[in-house]
């Protein structure tokens, strides 16, 4: 038994969800709305956010981080961390990268004003956020452009857990259609490839009632 | 050659000088002060924190947590993570609770009133926000309690990343006196045979120009 708690808007939690359809692991999903009050949810996890995995009897793990290193410990093929310390070294600094600069420059600002907000608040986005967010943005796209113009994927030879986390936040953009992809033509091949792999059906299959994703979000050729 | 940029200041810095002394990999030592512009560290890294570890003629890692993992994988001997995916998962759980959440609840209220807000801006520490980092760190003893109670070490039978990001973290509470260990028998226990570790002592060494560190802080029999 192993179940997944993940809710769309969660950029952490995509990147769990990519994680386990690569590493070709079955799972239960539980679609988490951690903002809404839930007694059973917060006795599984006290912090009350997402991801959540359930692997096995008793094996209950929290924090985005830890579940990411176990599934790489635990289920070691294919490997998405990479085999030698430094290429190891280089998916968890772009990982990071993306996990705390991306989110907090331009996750929190794009994503969280124009479906967080409206989907959770109902409140209506800043547009003053909003720019920058998108000005921030591009500064990825060029960094993304630049290193897929030179490595067969972010971090090297290998699919790894910086593409993973890479698209998990993109992807979550994208939903608001929001990324000049035709302005980036490096990042946006990097990006068409990681779209069309299996793993990332899952991802482009979400729908938030009452926010549909933006055309592009689920066109391979897009 | 091997060269870690660290300072007193950061609990960050303090678990890897403590991973290097435990994993015995000699290094030198430069004292970085982050908050004045330093031109030739920011080519380092950009970021302009601490740690910063240069290992070998072109190996730079920035970022502790990418850090962690990378003298783990290099250097698995002796192991500070764990041994089996279950075991690394508890330690980095713990590792996690102490970086994030003692850090924001307890480190950055009282080691940032006491130590940090004198010796970088030289302005007086708030006594509402000394009080509620105090009341937090009450909570974080009984849970130490509660492990080294039932445990060997925090995450179970060996020294960890989680024995060695608490000290850290305490240590810098304990450099201002701030820790009532008397009242945490079992916490008290436990760090006292941290403590009298011999990678603790380069911790038992630091003194801030100014602020000289409790008389509690050095002693081994406290």
């Amino acid at each position: 038994m192993r179940t997944l708690y993940h809710h769309t808007l969660s950029p952490f939690a995509r990147r769990i969800r990519l994680m386990l359809h690569e590493k070709k692991l079955p799972f239960d999903e539980v679609v988490q709305e951690t903002w809404r009050e839930d007694p059973a949810f917060l006795k599984i996890n006290p912090a009350g956010d997402v991801p959540v995995l359930i692997d096995g009897e008793s094996m209950t793990l929290t924090d985005d981080g830890v579940i990411t290193e176990y599934l790489e410990d635990a289920y070691p093929d294919p490997p998405l961390i990479g085999r030698d310390p430094i290429r190891r070294a280089e998916a968890r600094r772009l990982a990071a990268l993306f996990d705390r600069d991306f989110f907090t420059e331009v996750t929190q600002l794009i994503a969280g004003e124009l479906l967080i907000k409206r989907f959770v608040a109902q409140t209506a986005p800043d547009a003053r956020i909003l720019k920058d967010g998108r000005a921030r943005l591009l500064e990825y796209l060029r960094q993304i452009g630049w290193l897929a113009d030179r490595r067969s994927w972010l971090a090297g030879d290998d699919l790894s857990i910086a593409d993973l986390t890479a698209g998990a936040h993109l992807s979550l953009i994208d939903y608001t259609g929001n990324v000049p992809w035709d302005d980036h033509p490096e990042a946006k091949a990097w990006y068409a490839r990681l779209k069309s792999r299996p793993s990332f059906r899952c991802l482009l299959a979400d729908s938030l009632p009452g926010i549909p994703p933006a055309p592009v979000y689920a066109d391979l050729d897009f």
